[in-house]
């Protein structure tokens, strides 16, 4: 049996061979008493030439097919003339002269062409998910993304990491997402949940005495979706014992530097900066700053405290501030129509208004400049480094509004004004976190990472009294303003995780009735802890320059958790729910 | 900061040196003013001396801690007396002499000890299975485990194949066994089900052009548990493109060969046997036969068709067989009473009693001799190649029960009389398989493998008219007695598909319905491809020589599905349920 040769790996070097190809005809052209194919297959695209001169049969029986049938070729490898070379085909200087070509199975005419650009809806997309992944873009990606998990193994296993799998069907637990819910047949009543990540069970792996974990483990979240989020989704999770934060970074940034290196040949400078939370929000208004650009958020609350302006002036009065973007140079190409649609833009945050002042010459003008006082729009001045031509926009408000809408418009205008070189990978740290956050709907405290995140240990005397300023032990990686993931340093003291829970407003029956194991698991000589953990689809989402989630996903679901594909979710019988001793609620007898 | 050492790789080269170690206190004696602790971590043991000459502190510190105390100790390295070195341990020539310790955790008595043997209930064991797992026999198993996926891995990598993920998230299908189901909240009254095994996804895989796909996969069935099964477990899922059987196989059995290798540093002998399926039935009664020893069945219908004793001669009449064992030299070592409890053994697996004779000399004798001729007894023992002192072991029966116990029959026997080398590793592919089983009960045929095994070639035509002798062309591979896993190729065109199912006896609308997308992506240039699905916790438990699969699984549930560590599944809330558009049945309520 002659072996196969792979379509895209056919050089000059195999002219005069006589060669065997299989794969799917990509594109076909009638010309002058000859037939041309574009063969595809997995390694890329070569011509075949037939000619009723070399061989009759093969010209009829190649005047059947059509795009996307499936073939096997037994032919030739010739050179083309100079006139004839593509130079846009990576094979393009040879050709194959068909001997024989068999059909192994027909196509219909596909809903839509396979190539590599396409502006087809994505839901027909989706429904033919195997015809869409057969365009080279999707190819290329999923090759990317073995080659990034094998990175990863790599590294880990090279650092005495075991892969090791937690279970799927799993114990509900309240807080955090919604969970997916599976009811036992064996135990009528009762739920598998689907885990939200192996938090609990990496953290016994701790205590189970491995000291070093990886997986690459699928998650399941019950939330409404975004672009950016899927029902199911893969997070490279690592936990150790006996490491410290720093260690746990350092480790994690070596790893990611090897991924970059292996599958995008960049090499990314180590250490990786670190900056506090805080500092990100105030620089950058995000706790994940995209930093291959700058335009950062300038704070000017100190300066118009007393303004005349009272819409600075209040906002400051009921605890909020007011900060500014310096878009430099831009003043002449912002018409007030332009500045109205920014001000719609930022509205989306919660901000009431967007403020603005042009610098021309040495003078800043604009609406609100009457009611700023000299001293205070040169302050302004000053401390933007305002220059001729510079266009200042202010949000003034309280300090989640102004963060979150400065952080949004300056995003916006990097994108828009070209600030950001997209071949650069600036990965950060975001470190200091705070170790709470506070609900004012439900009146209580939220674990800002996950119940068993550990304070700082300056800031453990505070968690009764001042837990608002307490930090956790805590960091999370960014790149290119995308949260990679995060982890932490785990509570491994079983008074501490109870003071935790306290705070987090559990009564001791609760935690015990939900996290009782663990607790338990505290007492037996739990060693101190803590891991990371990246998801895996946005790290493959950067690297492949894409900037959809589900392009990364092989067999991804929709906004609606549907898939397109198999349909499902789908009705089941009532005698699979009958065995499961469920019902349908009535609405949906 | 002193870097840790790992205590189970201190040699006799760190002698003199300072280090630090981490871990946990296996045991810990006092002896003449002297503590002595065995320091556990994940590379083993080292035994840790705290003396007070040297540092009382650490001694009155070490004089606190228990076993299971986590701690970290600096002391230096120092050889021992020729009279004081433990040969058992691998450390055991040297010792440490503390200088300080650090109390990192303490813990309570555990519930059990941590040792390598242990008779201890697996209940209580599973229950603090943080705690068992610290047992060496287990930390071992989990790296072996780890060895042997990333051993399969490397294996595959470098064969073209592109690890990938498929849903957990996906659609019912009522063919196969019982499906885990989850409700959907966007979609109230549908379900997404967990999948079985990825089939239908790697197909589809091959119909997007990717040609080599594995994925080290997780699969659930809900199925009531016996011993070597789970509801969740994991398998090496592998398709291709364009590949015959005989390539699968050879890559398969390449791949085994390489992990053996590895892991147990055994060189396994390629091309692996191969034995048609009737073949291991009628020589071993089992098609997964443990080729480590003889013991085959041998057959007498043709002997002992018109015998006097009517057990024999009915059962064939009646459409079945007569066959026996012929148990070498064992006449005298089994009285009556023995064989009364073989009877008993022999009666689980159907068979309505256990005939016997002894061969005493050159006569055969026994309670049923007198029903039989001189020549039929002649014929039997010439087939037999019995000799003096041999014990044979009839049973008639039909065919099915015949097979089965006695090739039940012959692997008690085997094991009981020392016929097996537990160090072999008998690989053996078993192929040739019937397409099709009928169920008596239900009156239909099912897939003996599933819906999507192409039947070979030569019998396609037999399909409709004579299903029952139509071949899959699957194989399964076998190792020591254990089906490992098996594949098949597949149906690629959709006529057979269709007729495939109108035999399994699905109307062309239940066919549409559970599956149009795969009829449909037949339709669009689907390429021949075929694959194998292994089962890796039972790989595991056959390289680690252990004989319960939940040893080979990190979190393993009980065999009512629970999983005794974090006590799931349990109850969920009304309001889960209600969002979740279900209830439960009344008697739950």
């Amino acid at each position: 049996m002659m072996e196969r040769i792979l379509a895209g790996t056919i050089t000059e070097e195999y002219i005069d061979q006589v060669i065997q190809l299989k794969g799917w005809v990509q594109k076909r052209r009638d010309l002058g008493g000859l037939i041309f194919i574009d063969l595809r297959d997995k390694s890329g695209l070569v011509q075949v030439v037939f000619n009723p001169d070399y061989s009759k049969e093969a010209l009829e029986i190649a005047d059947k097919i059509r795009s996307e049938y499936v073939v096997e070729i037994t032919g030739q490898v010739v050179g083309r003339d100079a006139s004839t070379v593509n130079p846009l085909m990576e094979t393009g200087t040879i050709e194959v002269l068909a001997k024989e070509i068999v059909i192994l199975n027909k196509a219909k005419t596909p809903p839509f062409t396979i190539q590599d650009e396409t502006d087809v809806s994505e839901d027909l997309r989706l429904k033919y998910r195997y015809l869409d992944l057969r365009r080279k873009p999707l190819q290329e990606t999923f090759k990317l993304r073995h080659k990034t998990t094998q990175a990863i193994r790599n590294y880990l296993n090279d650092n005495g990491f075991l892969e090791m799998e937690t279970p799927i069907l799993t114990k509900s637990t309240p807080e955090g997402a919604r969970d997916y819910l599976v009811p036992s047949r064996v135990h009528p009543g009762e739920f598998y949940a689907l885990p939200q990540s192996p938090q609990l069970f990496k953290q016994l792996i701790m205590m189970s005495g491995f000291e070093r974990y990886y997986q690459i483990a699928r998650c399941f979240r019950d939330e409404d979706l975004r672009a950016d989020r899927q029902p199911e989704f893969t997070q490279v999770d690592i936990e150790t014992s006996f490491m410290t934060s720093d260690e746990i970074m350092e480790m994690t940034e070596r790893m990611m530097q090897k991924v970059v290196k292996e599958v995008k040949g960049i090499e990314i400078e180590l250490p990786l900066p670190r900056m506090p939370y805080q500092e990100a929000m105030d620089r950058f208004g995000s706790d994940k700053p995209d930093t291959r650009f700058g335009l950062e958020l300038i704070h000017i609350s100190d300066i118009v405290a007393n303004a005349g302006f009272k819409v600075f002036k209040s906002a400051i009065e009921n605890g909020g501030k007011v900060a500014m973007l310096n878009v430099k140079g831009e003043a002449a190409n912002f018409s007030r129509k332009d500045i109205d649609k920014l001000t719609e833009f930022v509205s989306v945050y919660g901000a009431k208004g967007l403020a603005w002042l042009k610098l021309e010459g040495e003078e800043l003008k604009g609406p609100i400049a009457k009611f700023l006082s000299e001293e205070e729009k040169t302050n302004i001045s000053n401390r933007a480094e305002a220059t001729d031509g510079d266009l200042l926009l202010f949000v003034a408000d309280k300090s989640s509004v102004v963060y979150d809408s400065l952080g949004a418009l300056r995003l916006k205008l990097g994108k828009e004004l070209n600030l950001i070189d997209e071949a650069e990978f600036n990965f950060l740290w975001v470190t200091d976190w705070p170790l709470l956050e506070y609900d004012e709907e439900l009146g209580r405290y939220f674990a800002a990472h996950h119940p068993f995140t550990s304070p700082v240990e300056e800031d453990l005397e505070k968690l009764e009294t001042d837990p608002e300023n307490v930090h956790a032990n805590a960091y999370d990686l960014v790149l290119n303003g995308y949260e990679l993931g995060g982890g932490s340093i785990r509570i491994y003291n079983r008074d501490l995780q109870n003071r935790m829970f306290k705070v987090l407003g559990f009564t001791q029956e609760e935690a015990e009735e939900q996290f009782g194991f663990l607790l338990d698991a505290l007492e037996y000589g739990a060693p101190p802890h803590g891991g990371v953990a990246l998801g895996l689809d946005r790290i493959i989402m950067l690297l492949a320059g894409r900037t959809n989630l589900r392009d990364t996903i092989l067999f991804p679901k929709t906004a609606s958790a549907s898939d397109l594909l198999t349909e499902a979710p789908s009705p089941v019988s009532g005698e699979q729910l009958d065995e499961l001793s469920i019902h349908l609620s009535k609405e949906n007898d």
